[in-house]
């Protein structure tokens, strides 16, 4: 028998994987939580049917949340990250050399506890001293924080999913984020892909930019996110992204180097046009004409 | 009745669009081609069940294959387009302010014919005087020339499929190319996405390492190719593409700039140790650290 997992990506689209097996499928408080293995790129941690990571490709996306920030900031030694309960994010950022303290703030406590079972490779950082894990609303407990975290990393659900990740792209969670944050602290999200989600990442940026002084647009590609070219908003109280001030290049890194670093900033007038003006002209800065703006997107 | 095109990417993935509705389907002495509109992309051409390009995404691809090359080139006069009987590619070289004469050598009259017919945005370079379309196989039109061209796009399906486009992979094919090529010209042609199909990546690029002093390799993400992470292996007999000459910004383009042009060679590790020793080494002036080679790719 064949097994195909599919993800309804969009009305207009979806993607299957190949599937060995199913190793869990259950319903926690908070959403369907299943793990399937996948020949393409091993196991795949699954939230109400949408893929959020797996064993093969997900050093893309956790390097590069955790790695922009935090060789941006000059000394990143207090850590908060907002869901990213299979553990990647907090792998990663327990490798930088500056970490003091990680706070990985956690809904779903089933996540952790599943993630520890089938993606071993993500959760190895989960029992450093350095780590403490709060099963708890991210969005609330960002709001409890003043001036607490150098860097902030929202290691959520979609915002269009049924999850609990929808709080964690509204003006109101930027605004919590910013008291959060200590002087010259910076926060990173995702957001979406530009060609399926331009309204994510319009949405998500123009909201930033309402409460951060500086905010910058990077990108990868995520062969198991649909659309695959993928977006992060980065806000910064202090330090420009665009030029990391560590030179910190995490030990057998797959994906980030400071290069790729600097290359993920570089967007293309089809992304330029749907960030609102304010990011806009900072992007050009990066070395893109004025002449490509304004100006609608192609049908 | 809600259609889906089904692309079966690989054993292990495949991709769905929604359809509207089949627009052409027919068999020519070369390919099974359909041409079905999506609803997320417009229309698009499907050879051998594989999607080649679409109304909605295909400026990535075409955009990048043309300019790179073409901004390289101090003064590309004379274009060959091995392929490409869509007509983008010829669309793009035709925008470029140095072309003389473009040739569009392709092998199937039919997919020149119904992409007039249904991808008039890609065709619109088509008539253009500067432009002469062979009907011919492509391979053997390379074969019988001799410093003939500045500049030779390689435009066509993939080395795995069943269609004619699998002699463009060969060392014999890459011989003939440099053969073909005026002194100091440079040839470009993609390679797959490094996540499914390394073994075209490196098989390319090792093969025109053995042909042409400069080879290099870059990246764009392509939305409706499997993978998205997409790969352009460039030979050169002059300039070293990194450093494009001209400062030459296509009106209008969505994707191309100065700026994501020298972003797209930047590489991950990931992606670098897939390649031979010779077009790793380039790769590293780009700003990457020796101490991530060598390895082995991960499980």
């Amino acid at each position: 028998m064949a097994l195909w997992f599919e993800e309804i990506a969009s009305p207009n689209h979806r993607l299957g994987w190949k599937v060995r097996r199913v190793l869990a499928d259950e319903v926690s408080p908070y959403q369907r939580i299943q793990v399937v293995e996948t020949e393409q790129f091993g196991h795949a941690l699954v939230l109400d049917g949408i893929l959020q990571t797996t064993e093969g490709d997900e050093f893309i996306y956790h390097e590069m949340l955790a790695h922009v920030a935090l060789t941006t900031h000059p000394s990143p030694r207090r850590v908060l990250i907002v869901g990213g309960g299979d553990g990647g994010t907090a792998r990663e950022v327990l490798r930088a050399p500056a970490t003091e303290e990680v706070v990985l703030a956690e809904i779903d406590r089933r996540v952790v506890e599943m993630s520890r079972t089938y993606l071993p490779g993500h959760t190895v950082g989960l029992d450093d001293p350095r780590l403490r894990l709060e099963i708890t609303d991210g969005a609330k407990f960002v709001e409890a924080q003043s001036a607490a975290f150098d860097v902030i990393l929202v290691d959520a659900t979609d915002p269009d999913g049924s999850g609990p990740g929808r709080a964690l792209y509204t003006e109101a969670f930027h605004r919590a984020l910013r008291k959060a944050l200590r002087p010259g602290g910076l926060y990173v999200q995702h957001a979406g892909a530009p060609f399926y989600n331009p309204e994510v990442l319009r949405g998500v940026s123009e909201s930033a930019a309402q409460v951060f002084p500086l905010v910058r647009v990077f990108t990868a590609p995520i062969p198991t996110y649909p659309g695959a070219y993928f977006s992060f908003v980065i806000g910064s109280l202090g330090p420009d992204p665009v030029a990391p001030a560590a030179s910190f290049v995490p030990e057998g890194a797959l994906w980030y180097t400071p290069a790729m670093h600097r290359a993920a900033f570089v967007l293309p007038p089809y992304v330029l046009r749907l960030l609102p003006l304010s990011v806009q002209i900072r992007a050009e800065d990066s070395g893109l004409t004025r002449s490509v703006l304004p100006g609608g997107l192609p049908a």
